[in-house]
């Protein structure tokens, strides 16, 4: 199959302030070319991209897809403890069928908001997989750990088990990764684990770091060592690729620190407004050239998945108490949303840019709206202006996922209609 | 005309946490009930609500409508004052028609984001009450005054008669308020003039206040006070009423010191933060009694009109540093876009709230989304996860406007086409 998306904006993501007029022709999974239509490209079908920018689909590094059954539930809450321990006991009652309909609704939001990519810590992650291969888009399914070793050797086994199917069906789309959940959670011996599973599966280990203010004194009071310090203390860190979500309170150091080792940050700004967390200097972390990706957290700390309004939200906290040089400027937010969420999942040779060899992960968003009229400057009217609702057209892997908004893989009112009632279900058990 | 909104979520702002689900009677333009249907009512057409959270339509409190002309442009200077330097010169070339055709622009935002009322301070204002009157929709608009006392009396002069018959074909949606620009672009002469005009005409004095440290600063240099105290001093505020756009920098006195005067503020997150003015300490100022409006500002400095997302971006920023007892929770800031916005115009016994004799200015926000799934509390979900696209239907002095999405009064395509084409116009010029 070969399609050609003719006559965009194209925002290729390969270098600062590039844009071009032109056409992508797309063979099977792969992009054939940008650009300039090559006659030999002889297309099955024709997509008229001309009122539309075509960008890199975006990857949403750090999200726990299912808690959208607990959107718009408990919230403002005094602290993140107290709103977890408002959470848990919601979370031991769910099922692997209501985490598959959670998914699936999760699922709808990241397609209706151009993701392509996701990285997902939640319990039953083979139910998540299942939804994966029924929407056609990307993940990394963590086993997620809490608590002491040998419950969570038993978990990794039993998962990796129920995993492994998923992973065969998905053409590449779903890697297994592993996530001890937080320091607080999770006792040394577990990130011990961790570490040495995901080194052995050449894997990404991916947890929560330095939240909140709470969490490092209270790493400080017990290990004399900041979060950071800690997990490097015990080896959790070392020779393995990992994804580091939040990092609202890294000091200079061990922004430093990062540098030598395979880490990447995930920016939660909603969900770090929302739960009174803070600020996470951002620029001054990518200044030091650590890798930077984007995520919405879940939806009940956000309360949505919308990854379109996080870039906005990133760009005007990145700005907000910002000297001229400080200053998150919009490509580089669009770039934490593509580029570099795919390096920080190991992706950066598949995905993130649209070039000739990339898979075809690819977002049209229809400029022709009051609030992107006129365009201006496509960097500042992709993470200023744009809404989720402007993304038209979701293509993964050389697959057309949303076309005019229409999903192509999911059936929106069923999925609804299950999730309503599974968590009424939920509530009464 | 009778109209029935029949089996909504009512969400009526008239009480802390109160919903209900209910008909909503209009009668002409006003609400005849909320509520349980009277018998008597016999309606002329009934819409379906029961997919939609029933709301009072928003109030966007300070804004230029017109700037969308400049949107995603420009963006990201050092400073307000080196942005304000490359702006100013391409306003003094906009025509009458442009600002007719960028109203209309501004005016298809604000319905396709749930917004029948707004306060603007720009350039040829009557070009922008032609566009309301068309849309349909409600105004403050006000004469802008930039320099000396003598240009503005007679600009006054000038704007007056040409505003006067809009106005007195507007049914009252058209009230007509007087914006010296700022402290650092007019004189004390131009301020007293302004205040002794909107004295006479029981207007609204409508200003920009202490919108960066900057101009707190140089105030302080050049007359030893702060903005609002030196306002204060000129008597520029006592006895009118007043609308003080940003107000990021007040001091507690000062905040204290407008508990006297009938002034209300506008908070204008998005962009106070992509200006990096700084986060304006919003929960304090309500504690302290004091109005609070929310508004977008200009799309320039936004980069859209979207009211929605407005309210998010607010309850964000009012969260991410504050202590339990600060934290703007989602009643006070839909308030902030409701009946405080309305208080804030004087329109409080007009718009604001949905109850029984108010004009009938509503919107429907339509739940059955993915991000709206589960619904659970609907103030939550209305600051937290609805977008603007979620707005279905639009009404404003009981006329429907917009209609699942469908515009009622406006073309937007046409709209679209003009902006686009006068735009390159002026770039030209």
């Amino acid at each position: 199959m070969k399609l050609l998306l003719s006559n965009a904006l194209i925002v290729p993501m390969t270098a600062q302030g590039l844009y071009f007029r032109g056409d992508i022709g797309i063979d099977g999974r792969h992009i054939a070319f940008t650009g300039t239509n090559d006659p030999s490209f002889v297309p099955d079908r024709i997509i008229d991209a001309s009122s539309s920018i075509a960008m890199p689909a975006l990857v949403n590094a750090h999200t726990h897809l299912s808690m959208g059954l607990m959107r718009n539930y408990k919230d403002d809450m005094p602290t993140l403890q107290a709103w977890l321990a408002e959470i848990f006991p919601i979370e031991n009652k769910l099922t692997e069928r209501d985490v598959l309909l959670a998914s699936r609704l999760g699922l709808v939001e990241l397609i209706q908001s151009g993701v392509t990519t996701f990285a997902d810590m939640y319990f039953h992650p083979q139910s998540t997989a299942e939804a994966v291969l029924e929407a056609g888009i990307r993940a990394s399914i963590s086993v997620t750990l809490f608590g002491g070793l040998e419950e969570n050797k038993q978990r990794v086994y039993d998962r990796e088990k129920l995993l492994r199917p998923y992973i065969d069906r998905s053409e590449g789309r779903i890697q297994i990764d592993c996530a001890p959940h937080a320091i607080y959670t999770c006792p040394k011996e577990t990130y011990q684990f961790a570490h040495s599973w995901t080194k052995d599966h050449q894997a990404i280990l991916h947890t929560h770091l330095s939240e909140t203010q709470l969490e490092v004194q209270d790493c400080i009071r017990e290990t004399g060592k900041t979060p950071l310090e800690y997990l490097l203390d015990i080896g959790a860190l070392q020779d393995v690729k990992s994804l580091l979500a939040h990092c609202v309170h890294l000091t200079d150091s061990e922004a430093d620190a990062l540098h030598d080792l395979d880490s990447s940050l995930v920016h939660n700004p909603s969900s770090n407004c929302k739960l009174s967390s803070g600020i996470a200097p951002i620029s001054s972390y990518i200044q030091k050239g650590v890798t930077v990706a984007l995520g919405t957290d879940g939806a009940s700390s956000n309360n949505n998945l919308n990854m379109v309004e996080e870039m906005h939200i990133a760009s005007l906290l990145g700005k907000v108490h910002a000297t001229t040089h400080q200053k998150l400027h919009p490509y580089d937010v669009l770039r934490m949303a593509t580029a570099d969420g795919a390096k920080a999942l190991g992706l950066q040779q598949k995905i993130g840019m649209l070039k000739a060899g990339m898979e075809a992960d690819i977002l049209l968003v229809d400029i022709h709206k009051s609030h992107l009229t006129p365009l201006n400057d496509p960097f500042s009217a992709l993470v200023y202006a744009t809404q989720a609702s402007d993304v038209d057209t979701l293509i993964c892997q050389g697959r057309v996922l949303m076309e005019g908004r229409r999903l192509m893989t999911l059936d929106q009112d069923q999925i609804i209609k299950d999730v309503q009632k599974s968590w009424a279900d939920v509530q009464q058990r």
